[in-house]
């Protein structure tokens, strides 16, 4: 398998227990070795007390997309720390899109950046977020 | 009512009408004005790919706590600005218990420190919210 | 003047009595409302118990970004929370640049990214940070 | 020597070549393995363009902290990521205390947090860091 399908597959591997993810309704869109492109749709129980979603929902959907993107090299990642703003109001039925990029991977911490947007195209949530590379393959 | 009464019909009303905080059975333990303590048990569903909690589980419980700490004072807060630190894996039927306490209110910001720990009082995740704090009264 | 005139004035204003950045030998490459580059050559002084960088440095100069980028606009901000992820080590020697861009701006909240780069174009530090709007007019 | 001694011996030999926190003023009040508390005067030179201490310096000051007390321990310690929160304006004169308290210690990672106080006792910054324990004894 060249880089691309391994990352794919370990991408796939992971979407297929995590149990989470799938509550959310996450959508894989596009995977590459530290880059990917997921998408989902707020639903009316993924809201907070003030009728809007939860900020764990872009956290999560953020989140996801972080272990996906840093796991799509050689080793297992974990996620050590991580920070989001919340830009803007999210809601339901709300279309989101989430693009993670690879900022710099180093031998044993990796960081990245994951930005969700809305169906407008208008960004409502930034992530940054810090993986530790264990020492055991994919 | 005192203020303290006021910060818990605050949270109860939040409460009520937070589908999501439901959903992860979040239960409340202890609230005064700008401090509360929840509890919640870990489930399959919440799950990621490596069979532990998901990231975004221990942050939508540290969120809720700070949501429901900020607004038991006398107005509407959103929170603007949050960081986690994941300090060690959370599994399946742990009980945590998150603590959140108000570092600073200042007049349209004010910031919080979400303490979760599982139920051997091991901390687990270690959360920092900004909140801004609308004009809209409670 | 027109919205690019006063934003230089306004960092020019700052500058002349920003003791700090000036010992920091900060220099201003580009200002535009919400967005500035500077500049910065790395001294010995600046050195940290390894003899890198200390990373106050990366933080400060990223810091002196957001102030001007944020104060380019009509209102004096405030930074009330920055985060900074050291992705390489910075040397004696090294010309920094730093890059501040406008995120979102909202009406009394906006959130800014900062990436740091050396002489040979890589990435050295990434900095987030959010600013208070107050009602005190340029 | 015991630990204590070896904390005492690793952060003086940091702090003599440390050119930056000799240039901050920075005094070593206590230091065991994992945590330290540093006092410093805030100076004229160190203002921002709004004539209060700009946040690089409570910054600066907090990430000596850290650096003192995650190189307590056997091995080096280098910062990785980092936040601080603006609490309250910092003047002239101001005399702080920077108290770094370890909050959990892995294999290869650790995570503290810094709170820096001015001389009547109130809390004017809040800093998180993580840094990676590389394999170099000390």
């Amino acid at each position: 398998m060249n880089p691309k399908q391994q990352a794919k597959q370990n991408v796939q591997t992971m979407y297929n227990s995590d149990g989470f993810s799938q509550w959310l309704g996450i959508q894989i869109v596009h995977v590459e070795p530290g880059n990917v492109q997921l998408k989902m749709t707020v639903r009316k129980e993924m809201t907070n007390g003030f009728g809007i979603a939860h900020g764990g929902i872009s956290y999560s959907f953020a989140d996801s997309a972080l272990a996906f993107a840093s796991n799509g090299h050689d080793v297992h990642c974990v996620s050590i720390e991580t920070s989001i703003s919340h830009l803007a109001a999210i809601h339901v039925g709300d279309e989101l899109t989430a693009l993670a990029t690879e900022i710099r991977k180093a031998n044993k911490v990796a960081w990245y950046r994951v930005e969700v947007r809305n169906q407008h195209d208008e960004i409502v949530a930034q992530f940054n977020g810090t993986v530790y590379r264990t020492s055991k393959s994919w």
